[in-house]
C-alpha cells in the first residue's frame, strides 16, 4: 500500500525488524522485563553517542530535547552563544527567546559552516555565556560543523557546549567524550532508523552540575525527575514504549555493523549523491557537506517546487525541498539511517528524469553511472 | 512471545488493527496525503472528547499535556485551584508548584470523590483563581468524579475547569461542552487503545482567550505555535507519526461502534469487575467507581505486593497496585479500550487462585461466575 522511496531526512525508512517489533503486543512498562530492555536500550544510545555518560529518553520529537536543554542548563537572563546557520540553529535561538536567555549569536550564511574562530571571538566578547548552542548537521542546509575544533575552544571557557545531533547522529562522526562535547541531543526517526516519537540526551559532569543551578521553570523535561528514576531503570512518565521496544531491535541492527562502519556507509552514499548531481551539472549547497544530507541548488530556469514535486509524482522518490528563505531554491536528498544504494540510485534516476521533464537535459542515467561508480569503489575498498 | 493479559490502566492491549498500523512503512508527514490523515483523526478526537473545539496533539506522554495546560494558561504568580484526591492530581499540584503558580488545594481522601461543593467553597475563597484543575478518572484510585456538577460550579465563576480525562476518556462519559468543560487533556495509552506517545488537548473559547495572556515561558508545547500550524492540518514540530496513523484505525475502531456503547461496554466490564470482587468477600477503594479501573482493598492477612506478583507469575494477569501511601494496600483492575470480557474473566480466574495460594480462601470461580452473571444481564439489556 506504500511503495514510497523515502529520501527524506526524517522520517527515515524503517528496517523491517523495527516495523515488526513496533507492531508486537504492548508491554507494560513498570516490570523487571521492561526495566531490563530500557535499561539495554540506554546502554546502546551511550555506544551511537560515543559517550559513557547516562543517557536520558524523553518521549517528544527532537525539539523536546532542544528544550530540556536550554531550561535545564540556563535561567533566565543568562547568556549563551547561537552558532546561527539554519533552521534548526535558529530553533535554538527561539528556545532562548521563549525562556529569557540572553543569546548572541554567530551568524553563518546559509549553506556555509561556521569558522570555529568566529565562536572563539564571541566568547571572548561574552566570557559570562554559560553555553554555546551548535549543530552537528544542519538539516536544512547540509552542512556538517566542525564540532571538535568548536569543542575544544569551547573547553578553554566556562560554557558547555551543547549539540543538536538530530540529523547527526549515526550519520556524522559525533565523538561526545573524545572531542570533549558536554551536551548532545538527537531523535528517533533519522539515523536511528525509528518512527519520531523518542528523543535523547547525553550531559558531561560539567552540564550536569548546571542542572542543579538552573532556575527556568521546567517539569515534563526536568532532568533532575529523569535522573533520579534513572536510578531504577525508569522513567518519571510513561515513555512511548512501543518505539522503546523498536529501539531495542534499531540498536542490534547499528551495532551489529558498528558505528564506524555505519557512518562509513553514510559517507559513502553522500559521496555517491554528489556524484551523481556534479555527473549532471548541478551544485552543491553544502559548502560542508554532511553525510546525512546533501542539499543541491536547483539550476536555474527549473521550478524547484515543481522538481521535488515531479519526482514523487512520476516516480514516488520523497526528497525534502528547501525551508524558509530556502524554499523553492535548494532541494535536499538524504542517505541516513535505512536509506539503501539502491534508494539512493532510484533517486538519482527520479531526479534525471524530473529534471528533464521541466526542461534542464541531462543525459538519461548520467548521475547513477557516476554514484554507482563511487560505490563500486568504496565497495572495492572496504572489502579489500 | 508475549501472553500477559494486560489489565493494567494503561499502556492497555492494541488492537490488531492498530498493531498492523503501527508496522506499516512509515510515511513523511509534510504530505498532503499525512496532512488529510491528520485532519481526520482531529476531527475524530473531537467526537470522542465530545467536542467541537480543535483538538491539539503533542508528541509526549499525558503529562505533557498537562504540563500545556498550566504553561498556557497560567502566568508566575498566577491563583488557581487544585482538586487533591490521588496521584495523578497531585501531578496537577507538582506542575502549578514548577511554575510558580499558587494552587490552593481541595484536599479529597484517597478513595473518596470530591464534593462539588468544596470546590464552590474554594472558588468563593480564592474568587481570583484562573483554573481549577481535577480529573474525571483519578487513575490511582479508580474513582470517577462528578465533572457535570464541577463544571456547572466553575462556570458561575471567572475560572476555566481543566480536566485531566487521560484514563477516563473513552471510559467514562465526558461531555465536554455539554457540561462546560473548558479544557480536557488526555493521552493516547488508555482508552483510545494505543501505544504511550500522544497526547491531546481542546480548549473552550474562554480557555483560548487565556492562552494570549498567559506569561509562562514555553515552547514545545506552546499552544500559539500549534494554533498557527493547525491551519495548515499540520503540527510545528514532528509527530510521532506511526502513532498517528494507528490513531486513524483505533478511531475508526472507537467510532464505528459509537463512543455511548464503548462507554456503556466499559460500565459492564467495570460492573461485572465489582460484582466479581464482592462475590468473593472483596471490598473496594473507590467510593465512586469509575468505569476505566477498579480499586480493590487487599484482604487483610494478604501481602498485597506479593498478591500482584502472584498473579501475573502464575496466570500472566499484570493488574497494577497501588502507587504512593496506597502501595500494597489496594490493587487496581483496569477495564478500558480493547480489554474485553474474556481478559476480565481471565483476571478474577487468576485473583482466585492467588487469594487462595497466600491464604485468604475463596470457592473457586465464584467471582468468576458473578461476574459472568453481570455480563450475561448485560448482553440481554443491550440486545433488548
Amino acid at each position: 500500500m506504500n511503495n514510497d522511496i523515502l529520501l527524506t531526512p526524517g522520517p527515515t525508512p524503517l528496517p523491517p525488524q523495527v516495523r515488526e517489533a513496533l507492531g508486537r503486543p504492548i508491554i507494560h512498562h513498570r516490570t523487571s522485563q521492561y526495566r531490563a530492555l530500557f535499561k539495554r536500550t540506554l546502554q546502546g544510545m551511550q555506544t551511537v553517542m560515543q559517550t559513557k555518560s547516562s543517557v536520558i529518553c524523553f518521549t517528544s520529537s527532537g525539539t523536546g530535547a532542544m528544550e530540556a536543554a536550554v531550561v535545564n542548563l540556563l535561567s533566565p537572563g543568562d547568556e549563551a552563544i547561537v552558532v546561527l546557520g539554519g533552521k534548526f540553529a535558529e530553533r535554538w535561538g527561539a528556545l532562548c527567546k521563549a525562556y529569557g536567555i540572553t543569546a548572541t549569536t554567530v551568524p553563518v550564511a546559509y549553506g556555509d559552516a561556521v569558522d570555529p574562530k568566529q565562536v572563539a571571538s564571541a566568547l571572548a566578547a561574552h566570557p559570562k555565556a554559560k553555553a554555546v548552542f551548535t549543530t552537528l548537521c544542519e538539516t536544512s542546509t547540509g552542512v556538517v560543523y566542525d564540532i571538535p575544533a568548536i569543542a575544544a575552544i569551547t573547553r578553554k571557557s566556562s560554557a558547555v557546549l551543547v549539540v543538536d545531533a538530530i540529523s547527526g547522529l549515526l550519520a556524522d562522526d559525533c565523538r561526545t567524550d573524545e572531542w570533549g562535547v558536554d551536551v548532545v541531543v538527537t531523535g528517533s526517526q533519522k539515523g536511528l532508523m525509528l518512527p519520531p516519537g523518542l528523543a535523547f540526551m547525553s550531559l558531561s559532569e560539567r552540564a550536569w552540575a548546571l542542572v542543579d543551578q538552573a532556575k527556568t521553570p521546567r517539569f515534563y523535561n526536568d532532568l533532575r525527575l529523569y535522573k533520579k528514576a534513572l536510578a531504577d531503570d525508569d522513567t518519571p512518565f510513561t515513555s512511548a514504549v512501543s518505539i522503546v521496544v523498536a529501539l531495542d531491535e534499531a540498536l542490534k541492527l547499528a551495532l551489529q555493523a558498528g558505528v564506524p562502519q555505519v557512518i562509513r556507509r553514510c559517507a559513502q552514499l553522500a559521496e555517491a549523491t554528489r556524484a551523481g548531481m556534479q555527473a549532471i551539472g548541478l551544485t552543491l549547497f553544502s559548502k560542508r557537506p554532511s553525510n546525512g544530507v546533501t542539499a543541491v541548488n536547483v539550476p536555474s530556469g527549473v521550478d524547484g517546487k515543481q522538481l521535488t514535486k515531479v519526482m514523487y509524482d512520476r516516480s514516488h522518490v520523497m526528497v525534502a525541498g528547501g525551508q524558509g528563505d530556502m524554499a523553492g531554491k535548494i532541494f535536499r536528498f538524504a542517505h541516513m539511517g535505512y536509506i539503501s544504494a539502491e534508494d539512493v540510485l532510484a533517486g538519482l534516476r527520479a531526479l534525471e528524469e524530473a529534471l528533464n521533464s521541466l526542461g534542464y537535459k541531462v543525459t538519461p542515467g548520467a548521475a547513477v553511472k557516476a554514484a554507482e561508480a563511487v560505490l563500486h569503489r568504496s565497495t572495492a575498498t572496504v572489502s579489500a
